[in-house]
């Protein structure tokens, strides 16, 4: 079984985020062999401590000779990382193998290559690991014109045109309803699981037709607990749906009469979608699964390209 | 020294909150005979916890006969304190004596009494301790007719007429500002100290006029920090700045066209007070230091109110 995917290995695909590390042993098809993870995210990691990470990973699966290019996107590539693989500037496409910075390995079989992020100067922004899924989605939908919006931790709205990158924005929306509702006042009256769908759409529309109430709303959450008993799932939507709305009011002018593709099928995913549906926005939801791994096979595609 | 505090004990004042406790022996005659403070805030103790809590900060100076009474402000009436007493809802005067819960406890010579806080029904909003100094302020200015500013973890607006709190609204500004520049990815770019006075204005200018931008902003601080090296000093600024601009925006019914008062003299009260006369709002602040225990003060006057 090993000796299979060893005989039949032909790259592999790393996505090395903040906290985990992914990765996908490849043939020359571009067919999965084999897909791990591990938690040596490059938060834990020093630049020393990539190339053992990535061995450990890879165990028995590397054969005994020969080159196996490595082609790693997220934060592996960040100034904290492996190596630093120096943003590319937007308006540009979605960087690409062409773009990535070559790290020397201890171990003669790596051939490990780290695709960079993309930086806007004014608005001043910064993406490491989304452009990878961008060129996923690219791949598939090469003339999309539109808006893609990739909703996580760090959300992001990219302009994308002609096959560019035209501009995108960051919303820390999601590590806001993180901090304000595990480490907050708010987490006494916030539950960690349920929803209360009506109360999540009455918060986003607020939160867009009045952005600067938001300020004062967040505390009337816990108020509403203490003095109403409102329930804690439908505080927790109502936290949601007031950030959510704030991210959406600054976001206007991304999708505003623009085709909107959301990548990804998470609950929050979802969220984004139906918030921006009941705006009247020309939405989609687009699966998300597979867009980091479809870019990094359009990098590896593309391998002649790169210059040392 | 200790038998002269211990002969003149006439009461104690007592604020305590969720981290900290603070009391001050007084005399007959309102003097303050000694301050003392410890950790043993409301949430580190059970409701069994409190009164060994103030015997150990009293020590030897409680008498060894009679009674003496303790009038206590803070989260120690909160739910989780020691015990509940219930708020009183606005429009109201501040809470006194005659609002106050007696507790029973089990030194005869302690007689404690816990005020309440405020609450609000519509829109929902609770505040304990404030409400104290807000009794404070006004036993010094009985006619004021405007708005309070109480800056801290969650800054209180209170709306003043006629010796009465008509209205009020919470901003968990404070609290959102500790998060963010200490919990998420912009502590890697704001600074523990330092401050930018210029990046400050013109943050709160920024974020009052386009308060849904702000949600897009708070990423800048990042990428402007790791594009641009925008300096940490700077970044704290311009984070207190943007959150400050989303709270003046919110506030604005409080403000615009009114009187206002900000209480205390910390460095975040000066910046409230810059912030709202760069709108030409009529603004001074006012010593907060003693508020606390001049309503506690108050309260004292009329213990005679007290119904049990």
């Amino acid at each position: 079984m090993i000796a299979d995917v060893t005989k039949n290995l032909n790259w592999i695909a790393v996505d090395w985020g903040t906290s985990r590390l992914r990765l996908w042993l490849m043939d020359a098809a571009g067919k999965i062999l084999d897909h791990r993870t591990s938690d040596q995210g490059m938060a834990s990691l020093s630049p020393d401590g990539f190339e053992p990470a990535l061995l450990a990973l890879l165990g028995d699966a590397l054969p005994e000779n020969g080159h196996v290019p490595v082609i790693c996107c997220g934060m592996a590539g960040s100034r904290q990382g492996w190596a630093e693989a120096p943003y590319v500037r937007t308006p540009c496409a979605p960087p690409s193998i062409g773009n990535a910075t070559q790290v020397a390995t201890g171990d003669p079989r790596l051939q490990v290559f780290l695709l960079p992020g993309l930086e806007q100067q004014s608005p001043a922004d910064v993406m490491r690991g989304e452009e990878t899924q961008i060129a996923g989605f690219l791949s598939t939908e090469p003339d999309f014109d539109g808006v893609l919006c990739l909703p996580g931790t760090h959300c992001k709205w990219a302009h994308i045109s002609a096959g560019e990158v035209v501009s995108f924005r960051t919303f820390m929306t999601g590590e806001l309803f993180a901090l304000l509702s595990g480490q907050s006042v708010l987490r006494h009256s916030v539950s960690t699981g349920g929803w209360d769908d009506d109360a999540f759409r009455t918060a986003v529309g607020e939160a867009m037709a009045r952005p600067a109430a938001v300020s004062a709303s967040l505390f009337s959450i816990r108020a509403e607990s203490l003095l109403n008993g409102m329930p804690a799932d439908t505080a927790r939507a109502r936290l949601s749906g007031l950030l959510l709305g704030l991210e959406l009011g600054g976001a206007r002018p991304y999708w505003l009469g623009r085709d909107i593709a959301v990548l990804g099928e998470s609950g929050i995913a979802a969220a984004y979608c139906n918030a921006l549906a009941a705006q009247a926005a020309q939405v989609r939801s687009v699966p998300g699964q597979h867009m980091t791994l479809n870019g990094l096979r359009a990098a590896r595609a593309h391998i002649g390209e790169f210059k040392p």
